[in-house]
This record gives C-alpha cells, sequence and structure tokens, in this order.
C-alpha cells in the first residue's frame, strides 16, 4: 500500500517514516515538508536510512498516488487538507488536534481559530483503539489523540466505565519529555534552561484537557471535569501520568487490578502491572506500549493509577500506524513490535 | 563558634562543609567520616577547598573542642551519639530522622528500629524556622526536617491553618532529584538506569509521610491523612511538590494568594509568586529558598500549590544552618545568600 | 537457527536478546544469567517483550539444543565455557576480550589473569567485518572487538591501509556514554556523580590500547603505538572519537575523502560523510552504523577524523549479530536495520 | 565601587550580576539590557536576589555613576561602546572578543567585520591574570579571555614558556557544556537535538583559534599554529580540554608535574593535580579555579595535559571579577572563593 506523510519534517512526522519504513505493507510514497522541500530527509533526519525527498504539498500528486495519508501538520493547518483528501476517498489519520473535539466550538475556543470544516467533524474518528477499535475499523478519518490524552484516558478508562470512581475527584498529574513541546525552538526547550530543572506548565489550562474530558466523559456517560497539570521534565521522551480518584462503592483492591486486567485483556498494547508493581518510562520508550500499575488506598478511598507511555510513540505515530493497521485490516501489530 | 560535622562525607554532610566554610560566625573545628577517616574531604569532594581532614568519630574530643554540631549520619545511627552530646550540654541539629517524629511507636513502624533515646523525643524541636522559630531559639536539640516534608508542609501550612482546606482531601505529588537518594549506590541510581527515565516510588509508603503528616495534623488541629506520591527525576538536585486539596467555604481567589504572602511575609526564605506564576526547580537550586506558586479553582473548589526548594538545600543542609543561626542569635539569613 | 546468550542480563546481553528477537533467521533457545537465573529477563529489562526465563548455565543443555552461541561475559570468565562449546563444535561469537588479543601475554599483562585457552586464540577470527570478512565466513570462533577498538579502528584502516599516515603519530580522543562502563555500580557511574560532569580516565593506560594497536599494525605491517585518551560523557549511548594523525606524502585532500569511500564502498555499516561534515552520536544510536566524517589540514600536515558508533551497538551487541549473519551465511543486514 | 554591565541579561551577564552582587568591595549601579529594559532581572534570572531593573543603554547615564564597567555584549556591539567609555576615562573590561585580538586584520578576518577602534587595540591588555598580572594591574581596559582560550592556554603555557614542547605539535581536543553556546536559541542547542548526543563543531575553524594561537606564540616566542576541535557535549556548565604535544629534550617525568607546580605556585586559582590524576569538571564548576593534570610518555615523547574550568567562571564571569580586582587593588581573591 502507497502512504503519503504531510508534514514529515517535525518530531512526530519523523517517527512517522521510521517507523514505516519498516512496515511490510506499506510503501511511503510521498512525504512532504515546507521547511525541507526538495532536501532529503536523511539530511535533516540522518539516523534515518532513506532516500526520501521531502516535496513540497501537492495535494493532486498525493491524491494520485497514494491511498492512505497520515497528516503531522500543526493544528489548524491540518483541516483543509484534511478536507481535500476526504473528498477522494482517501483514508487518513491526521495526527493534529483539528479533529479531535466533537464540537467546533470548543475547538475554537481552546485552539484559538474557527473550525473549517465542521461536518467533518462527524466523519471523524476518535483514533483511540482500546475505545474505538470497531469504529476505526470503517473509518476514512481517524483523529489521532494527544500524547496526555492518551496517557490519561488509558489509566482511566475502565474505572469509569465500570463507574467505581467519583467523577468530579479525578486528578491527572503528568510529567513529559521534551520532544513533547516539538521542534519549534523556545526559551523553554533551549538546553540550558530545561536540562538540572522541572517545572509545571499550563496548570490548570492545556488544550489537552477539552479532548481528555470529552471522552471520559463518554466512558462516564456523565460530564466530567478534571483537574490536569502538566510538567516538563529533562529526559527526551516518555510520558508518566500519576491519576488519583475517590472510590465509590467499596470493590475489593485485588478486584481493581483484576477490572484493568479485564479491561484490557485482549488489547496487543496494554499491559496492566502486578499489585504493588508501577511503571517507568524507559520500559515503554521506543514502542507503542502502555504500562499501567495501580494502588488503592482503602483508608482514603482513593486508587491511584500510573501509567506510561512513549510520547511520541503510543502518545503519536506508533498510535497512528496502529490505527492504520485497523483501517486497512492489516494485523494490528504489525510494524510495532 | 567553633562546631563540628559529624558524618561530613555524605551528600548533605559535603554541602554543610560548603556553606559553613563561607559563614562568617562559623569555624569547622572537627569532621568526621567513618568511610573516609584520615583523607582530606578535599579527596573525597574536590570542589571543597579546605584542608579539612576527615576524623573518626570521637565524641570526647568533639565534645572538648565544639560547641555546636551537626549530625548528618544514616537514621539509627544518629540517636546514641546526639543522646551523648546532649548531656554534655552542646546544642545539636541532627538531620537525620531521629528525632523528627513525637511517638516513638511511629518512628519504630516505619524505621523498622526500636527508638533508644525517648526521653530525648521531647527536648526535640521540629527545625522549620517558619513554623517554630520561637522554640528553636531556645533549642538545645532541633530535629532539621527532611526534603518532601519540608517542600510539603511550607506548600500547605496557610491553608490548614487558616482552616481553608478538607483534611481528607490532599494529595502531595512531589519530583526529586537524584541526590534526593544519597551516595550510596544502587541500580535505581545506576547513570543509565535513571537517566531518560522518570518513575515513582515508594508509593503510599515513603517514610516521610507521618513526618508530613504530624506536622499538617498540628496545623489543623485534627488529624491529617495525605495521599503522597515521590517521583525519580534526572536531575542532581531540586524537588518540586504539586499539591492538590478541596477548599472548605469560599475564599477568593485572591484571597489565597494573600493569605500565603501574609502567612510568610516576615520569612527570608519563603517566596510566593503573583497569581498565574509557578516556580521551576532551576531557581531555587543552590539556596535556602523555598518558591511557591498557588491557583484556585473555582469550579471544581480546589486548590493547586506548587513549591520548589533544593533537597540539600532548604531540604537539608541550609535549613540546617538556619536553625543554627536561629539558635545562636545569628542573622537568621547569615551565609545563605 | 537455535541460538543460546551466556550472560544476558548485562547491557551487552541484553541488547543481544534484544536484536536476535526481531531477527528472522534465529530463535533464541537458551538465556543464562548468574545473577537472575530462574526469572524472566523481561522482569531485569521490562522493555523487552518476551517470556524467555534466565537459566543458570549448564553446557550441556546449550550444546544440546542450541547450534549458535554468544557469550556477552566478563573477560576471564569467558575462556573456559568457550572453550567447551568449540570442543562441541559451536559456532561462537565471544563479546568478552578473552580471544581478541593474538598473544597470550599481552593478554596476561592487560587483563592480570594468564590465558587458559592459548591454543584456541590462533582458531579465533578478530570480528570486524570490514576488515576480515573472508576469515569471518569460515570461523567458527569470532572474538568480537571492543567499542573503542571498534571506533577506532574503523577510523584508521584506510589510512594506514594505503599508507598515508605517520604511524607514529596518531593521538585518538575517544567520548563514551555511561552504559560502555557496563551494569556493575560504581561510584563514577551514580548518577549524581557522572551527571553534569565530564572527566578523563585511564589515561593511556585503557585495557583497549593493545588491541587497537594490533589491529593497526596488521593494516600498516609494521608497529604501531598510539596514544588514546578515553573520557566519560553523561549521555547513555554512543561513542565519538576524534583521531589526530600526521600525514606522510601529500595526498590531495579530496583524495582522502574518496580513500576512504573507496575502502568502504561495499560496506553497509559504514558511512563516509561528505568534505566539511561530521558525524553526531544521536544519528548511530540505536543502530549498527558506523559514520566518519575527515578533514586535511594541509598547513600541518595532518588529518582529523572523527567517527561515531553506538557502544552497544556496532560496538559490540548489532556487530555481534553482523558477524553470526557473515557466519552462518545469511545476509548481512539481516535483523539490523 | 559603584559597577554597571551593559548587556547584563545573557548567561555571562547574569553570572557577573551573581557574583558582583555578593563581592563586598562592589555595588551595581547599573545594568542594562536591549530585550528586557524596564525589566527587572529576577524576572529574567528568579534565582537571582536582587531588584535591580535592567536599563536601555545610555552611555551618558553610566558614565555619571559607575567607575569601573563590564561590557557583556556580543563581538561587534562591543567595541563602540568602549570606545566612549574609555574616552571618559572609566576602567573596563570587555568580555567580548573585541579587544582580544592584537591585530585589527586577524579581528577582521575572523569575526567578519572591520575594527573600529584600532587605536584602542594598543591599550587593551589581554586578561589572563597568569600571564599578565602586571600590566593588569594598570590597565584601564582589560580584554577578557575566551573560555576555550583561558582552558588551553592555561594547559600549555609552562610547556611553552620552559620550551618544553615542539610548537608545531600541539593538539586540543575541548569539550564543552551548552552554556558556552549563549542563550541565542538554535536547533543545535534545542534539548533533544543536544541531550543524549554528542558531536564535535566548527572543526579546525572555531573563532577561538586566532586569539590561542596569539597567546601561544607569545609564550614560545615564535609562531604557534594548533590543532583545536571543540566538541559539544550535554551538561550546562564546564570546559574539559585535553592537550597533546610532543616533547622537546628529554626532562624527567617528575620534573613536568613540578614545572606545572613551580609555575603555578603563586596562583590562587590554578591547581595542579599529582601525578597520574586528572581533573572532573564537576570540581570546578560555580567557581574561578582551573585544574590541570598532566602525563607524560616517555616512549611517544609526548605529553597529555588536561584542564577543567567553568565556561561561565573562569572562562568568563568570575575571571572578570578577577581581573576587576586586581585592576582595583582589591585582594585578588575577593569575592570569588
Amino acid at each position: 500500500m502507497k502512504v503519503s506523510i504531510i508534514g514529515a519534517t517535525g518530531y512526530t512526522g519523523a517517527e512517522l517514516v521510521k517507523i514505516l519504513l519498516r512496515h511490510p505493507r506499506v510503501e511511503i510514497e510521498t512525504i512532504t515538508s515546507q521547511s525541507f522541500a526538495g532536501k532529503k530527509i536523511s539530511e535533516v533526519y540522518p539516523w534515518l536510512s532513506t532516500d526520501l525527498v521531502c516535496q513540497s504539498l501537492d495535494v493532486e500528486r498525493i491524491v494520485s498516488f497514494s491511498s492512505f495519508i497520515f497528516l503531522a501538520l500543526p493544528h489548524g493547518a491540518s483541516m483543509e487538507v484534511v478536507g481535500k483528501l476526504y473528498l477522494r476517498s482517501k483514508r487518513i489519520v491526521d495526527l493534529s488536534a483539528d479533529f479531535r473535539l466533537d464540537h467546533p466550538l470548543v475547538y475554537e475556543k481552546w485552539y484559538g481559530v474557527a473550525h473549517k470544516k465542521k461536518d467533518l467533524l462527524k466523519q471523524a474518528v476518535y483514533g483511540l483503539p482500546e475505545l474505538y477499535r470497531e469504529k476505526i475499523k470503517g473509518a476514512r478519518l481517524v483523529a489521532n489523540p494527544g500524547c496526555y490524552p492518551t496517557s490519561t484516558i488509558l489509566s482511566l478508562a475502565p474505572l469509569l466505565k465500570f463507574d467505581l470512581i467519583k467523577e468530579d475527584s479525578i486528578i491527572v498529574d503528568s510529567k513529559s519529555g521534551v520532544t513533547g513541546a516539538g521542534r519549534k525552538l523556545t526559551l523553554k526547550t533551549h538546553f540550558p534552561e530545561v536540562n538540572e530543572n522541572l517545572s509545571a506548565y499550563q496548570v490548570g489550562c492545556h488544550r489537552h484537557i477539552p479532548e481528555i474530558e470529552q471522552e471520559l466523559a463518554k466512558l462516564a456517560q456523565k460530564e466530567v471535569k478534571i483537574t490536569f497539570v502538566p510538567h516538563l521534565v529533562p529526559l527526551n521522551r516518555g510520558i508518566l501520568s500519576t491519576c488519583y480518584a475517590g472510590l465509590k462503592d467499596p470493590p475489593q483492591p485485588k478486584d481493581l487490578v483484576k477490572a484493568f486486567e479485564d479491561f484490557y485483556r485482549e488489547e496487543p498494547f496494554v499491559e496492566i502491572l502486578p499489585q504493588g508493581c508501577f511503571p517507568q518510562v524507559k520500559d515503554v520508550v521506543n514502542s507503542n506500549r502502555c504500562q499501567i500499575g495501580l494502588m488503592v488506598d482503602e483508608k482514603k478511598r482513593q486508587v491511584i493509577v500510573i501509567s506510561t507511555i512513549d510520547n511520541l510513540g503510543k502518545g503519536a505515530s506508533s498510535q497512528a500506524v496502529q490505527n492504520m493497521n485497523i483501517m486497512c485490516g492489516f494485523e494490528e501489530t504489525m510494524g510495532l513490535s
């Protein structure tokens, strides 16, 4: 199958190229880059062993030669391109935020621009396979989840689905490596500023909040408002989210680990750790895995769930490929383990 | 004033030596080290510009020549030495955990050994100047607080003192640099294991919990049970604690920042950041400062308090010197800014 | 083909497991570990997705079931096991230093123990495919090169082979990530000691010197004595070697890059960068690649060659697999790109 | 004494502020910053405990109120300001490269702009106290050395002064932390690009080469051409230079360490390590110290000298204060230990 990647020279785009180059059923047809058009991507990322040359974006050319397209463009820039590709009957995974939120006004509020393809929002499927596998199978447009939402929703889904926690008690304290902030130069990501440093940012106002709350609400079948504080940590890759929630009716502690195991039993990329064990990011970096450990505090009637993913893996590019595998009827783990 | 440091070659001991060498009112008389007796401390820490030689511990010698003694021994090893020094009327700051907990059974439960100097527990003053300055002035034995407790108690003291938060709702998510784990070799602190990694540890069972709860209870004048999850982060120094708590009666958001400012108005080492600002560890590393930023979420009736300290500074050695300054009637900031 | 790995739980052993798990022609039969016998290797390295359980070393069992064996034991511990396996006609890649040096007395001098399998030294082929591919094809015992030797020899081979540099003028200034020091706990590799630090070590007396000089001498067809200074750098993986040598007769600068290109033209894992370009370690980490950039200083009649490898990749485990591929007639790049 | 700092918000400027704030004989009168005029410097660097507000550059104001001025401006921007200040009889330490090179044409060649104050070049004293203390005492304009030159010249001065090494054989392999590249945002210093990476840069063409060669030539009393390769290492602060040179007539190895000790006997900030010991950067970071270790290879008739400094300390700001102390007749170590 011939695929194209629009926006291939950001960190998520390059990671996509890396994964797709070794995917047995895929041939990369076109990669585009605004900044590096005309250059081999191996000039930008010499660790990529390929002769692929970055093109300017030419939608006509892409629709002629590719049947599957990934978009790794900044939010706002993605929706119009998606619109054109969709019209031409292509299958699409969009890694931007443009089609993740159901309601265009919510999008406008958090991203500061009006949504230009409201009609398509209804067609888009939220690309978290653990929740929406069946819908993804039939989808033509998949909105690939954000990194924090993937980490958070996987941590909390069984608890909300089984109605175990108080919906208004959820606190998510996330810690992310610096690639999560992208390749754009900022003082915050200048080496001497972030090395040997540690800080919270966008406390209570991060753009991933509405996306998380939207999906948690569907699981809970009622509105959910979370407290979410992301932190920047001096490492390249990885997210560790520590989630706290108050328990509803008394389930037994053992039940909770079992509930998670049951919920994710068939999932190839989610691992529930044994009672008393908690994950660390180095075990999931460079993979599509999510590891989850949890603990119940009976006295406080509280559960702590800790999960880890690679923000560029399950949090972005490898999850995008997992979605492609599902959409195309390939084995779901193909090229990912 | 002649001072001695017992246990000078761990990270906190060496930091004490560094600070005391430039203290204008102090002369270091003796430093002891079990592992490096007979060696200059500058052989162990070449960045220390001093000819001080490590001695084996000889209590008699120390009491003869020093009027003030710091102990930076492991917990359990400290209490007997403190006992001897106290008998000889010395003033003491003990950096171990041995005299921080009021109740010997609580100590025994969390530290696994029986307390051998129960009578002295009543004499010991908990060395957090922001709470106990007056008692410290008259104390002969000060139990220097742990790093996580310093970070946590300073974050929550105004809220509990002014009865603003629900005592059973407190969650503390702390992140610490690796010096917090000491100089002892462990796989967890082996460079390739902790570099590019991120993990929680001792989830819900860290030894600093009873110390934190004891002090918060005094502030609240009722029992307090917290949820506490420490994390290990790949940097050398610094603790950032993100604290979450449910609000009681509606104070206005502005009031809360002001409440913190009022509470700490006279404090030379605690800074309250303006509304909307949050601290980062690099601004407090190598200092005795604690920075605090906070935010109220009116809808969720919740407050988020984020604080930073240097775990070897305000979290250990520079706070010990602050205590000495208070005990000896020196200017409190002497040698610390 | 069934393979076994003896000493699977050090860093190079685990890397071997990772690579061999995805090798299309190989099945891992047995992995051994002294420290973790009875445990799944995924308990030691959770990022390894396998159910393989570590065994105690049982040579008989291994020879019964495996036709190819990797040894990743400490030097000194390897030679006797190799002896037994060799007697039983197995094909072997030994990652230790035990069979790299031609002369047992040189081995004894640098490694401090007598060599117990001197007869086998003659059978062992030095496993640097770029120099010894034909011999490796027919070998039963391959001594996998050290990380610094791989980096250095590949940097200098064309210069010595073509008789371009003065043999007594060679200076190699190498910088290595911390996994090069292994998984054994040492103060030098304790996180707070090596993080934010930089140091030279074993200046002029590193054990890889005789190995490098032996191979350079064969290329030069005369004795070669190098100056070699390794440095420890706060990153996990990667070696960058900066090599300096005086030029003999004036070749044109362009010729030198071309000489390298010619020398390595058929090599799948060595890349010569264009004139004026120099490599960085992040482009070779997690790969079997070696990148080389060079520059001639005409006035000083000197050449500077800079090369990069992953110390656990081309410097150890992936090179071991490259050797296996050659020995077994598999495609040389199989499982490695 | 009232001092001003022109260009206070780069890394070297902020370091100057930090040092001068605790200098007992100095009061900071004015600090200037183009980018942050009107803001407190503690808003830019919250770890600076001061209420100083950044001003736009107003030379008249500065000359009215300050008797001593530091300039930490980019090269090219410094010379005209220096010119005005010099005319007004101020004493000046210029941290830029503008007055380090004796010959304006050399400056123009390497820095790409014509020198506008050629007459002042003759007045400027090169601010390496270990070589030029007497001249610095009487100077009104001191050109503070670059970080690599400080590291390199101190490593080689005794060898050249005592005529011990071949002038055409010198190789300097330097490794620097990332603050050496300044606060300007570049892809090369973007955290995910430099973290877990290692690279050489400006191989053989770094701007510090003519400065080093100029000073080494004066020591050798003949032309010196060095080979110089700087490397970027993922840490914040510190330079380690590994210097290689061929020996002239046979001095005894012990003599060489002694020669260094003799040469630097009176120097408060240069330490010669015992035979067989080599320095590491963490021992000099946050100090004005330079540590030097060396080794002779008798067989190769070669000496290896390894030195460490803090690039923002002895390599820039604390050396600038050392120069001020000398110029003003203060104790040379004042405020620096």
